[in-house]
């Protein structure tokens, strides 16, 4: 083999990343230093363009009773197609000085984005997580974020008149308030320009986060390898994601999960034939089919350049890679690694 | 095999642990940021048991001439049925206002540990590190530690009065002035209800530190593994101490170790038979009987449970270690592992 291998521990050993942390990893960033905050995640995931200094919060319907106490803290799951109107609705709200953006994600789950002048996101929940008593004050947790609150306490007020008539959907609690986490981008940390080639929202709204563009529409692993193709003089560093190894794992099926690697081994030579300096194959998290969750078990990796330096390993799987020339490292250190192999670090020191 | 090997690295690359900072990072305390004094390790070791506002200090019967300059900093390593005596007398002993424990280790060494308002363990040794001179005066290094540094004077100016007559150890000198070092439980850390099965004080009082419950009495391994069954449903987590290891080990005797290795062996069944969520076999150092010592290799590790990501090892050894699938990873790791396999962890971040 031409290449390197080894095992990525994505945040430390044991610990198992949920996507901010998994991806923050692999694009470089310590995920205990960088976070993303809930909301910030949540719109994110659904392709939300977060700008500096708008907040994020993530929003149930829920049911109060006539007394305005909580009787289910999910609107009994009502179901998207009859929450994504209820949603739409709500962005009648108008909250003055404050623009308002209000997203359907699924069933009782909505995402409200507030962007204005000198909003800050540090704002208690208003789910007491609880029911039989009323939804909680949105409180500034600082002086900063006062106008966030006041801004979720007018939204929440009239959203409510809105939905007063609704047997299930009535009112709203507004949870993990965020702002746009403040990451350096690809091109301040490392000198890149860099795209991003993913299939759904949440993965090319991570990359957007760290300054990646998103580039070219795809559904396909063909079409994203096309969109490679057609972009492959514009940029020096591309992320492309597979979301299905994982969501098979997810899903429990192990027959399913290899025929997807094997979709994605399948696809190797098309990106080889582009004559790349580095290519790198690994994922965020394991998902084990086995276990059907995200795990905190070493990924495995593969680093091709012509100046690795090659291992005993003869194929790419989990047991292979623990003999790998790369042995198990922190994800955060797999970029450093890449920029190594592509000869664009300098020395350190003299 | 149904388990995954490792190295584990008790502290850094290349540092050979005591046993103070050996079973911190066992117990997944990282063994830089968290210390335990040398007094404290002393009164720890003799199944002392500190109380948080205690302070303990190693002492050395010494030889004075008549000038009061030291002549022997052991005191000729009086032996222990000699120097046993001398340390009960001790206990006559009183200070104002505060309470004092004297306890015999070995021939010219034992403790002393204050209890009493407002005592503070930065006090200076009093041990010179020469002869020729007097014994240094108890030094106050802050002023929190003024109180233990008269109590020390006023306890070593008595002692000397009724040693005065004794040919060797007519004087002591004080060290390792420490208190009670803070540590958070595993309750508190882990949320686990945790037990110790040791043979020796001095493991059992490190495991006390970490806030683990010492279960039953037992001399060999048998009676250790009997305590474990009777315990079992009361308990989620036990330390299981060992020592012949390690002790053959010390005294290099490379076959009565392999012996002692095998007698481990013979119980893991009787532990298998329990039905462990995991279980994990290491130590807090190796001990190689060609050292004689501890030392700083990574020390064999073996972690079995139901999720855990079996490797290519058949054996369990220090080469098969090496390409186990935990790697080589530092100790302090090794808790949230068997935290992750327990499915005791969440996930970090969304």
């Amino acid at each position: 083999m031409r290449s390197v291998l080894g095992g990525s521990i994505p945040v430390k050993p044991g610990i198992t990343p949920g996507s901010g942390p998994g991806h923050l990893g692999l694009f470089g960033y310590d995920p205990i230093q960088y976070t993303i905050g809930r909301g910030a995640l949540e719109a994110t995931g659904i392709g939300f363009e977060l700008q500096p200094g708008d907040v994020a919060a993530r929003c149930n319907f829920c049911t109060l009773d006539a007394d305005g106490n909580i009787t289910d803290r999910r609107a009994g799951r009502i179901p998207t197609e009859q929450s994504t109107p209820l949603v739409r609705k709500l962005r009648e709200v108008s909250v003055a000085g404050v623009e308002v953006f209000v997203e359907p994600v699924r069933e009782h789950r909505f995402v409200v984005v507030f962007r204005g002048a000198g909003l800050e996101g540090n704002v208690h929940d208003t789910d007491p997580q609880a029911t039989g008593v009323p939804p909680l004050d949105p409180r500034a947790m600082d002086n900063g974020s006062r106008a966030t609150a006041q801004a979720a306490k007018t939204f929440i007020a009239e959203a409510r008149k809105l939905l007063r008539d609704e047997p299930q959907a009535n009112a709203l609690t507004m949870r993990g308030f965020a702002g746009r986490p403040d990451l350096p981008s690809y091109e301040e940390v490392y000198g890149l320009k860099a795209a991003a080639i993913a299939v759904y929202p949440m993965y090319n709204g991570l990359a957007r986060l760290v300054g990646m563009r998103i580039v070219g529409t795809a559904t396909t692993l063909d079409e994203q390898c096309s969109v490679l193709e057609a972009e492959w003089a514009n940029h020096d560093f591309f992320f492309i994601h597979f979301k299905y190894t994982d969501s098979t794992g997810e899903d429990g099926n192990f027959d399913a999960k290899v025929e997807k690697i094997e979709q994605l081994d399948a696809i190797v030579p098309r990106i080889e034939a582009l004559d790349p300096t580095v290519l790198i194959v690994t994922g965020d998290h394991s998902t084990p089919s086995e276990l059907k969750a995200h795990c905190w078990h070493p990924v495995p990796t593969l680093l091709f350049s012509r100046v690795c330096r090659p291992d005993v390993c003869r194929a790419f799987g989990e047991k292979d890679c623990v003999t790998g020339g790369l042995g198990q490292f922190e994800a955060k250190y797999l970029m450093p690694l890449a920029l190594a192999n592509a000869g664009r670090l300098g020395k350190y020191g003299a």
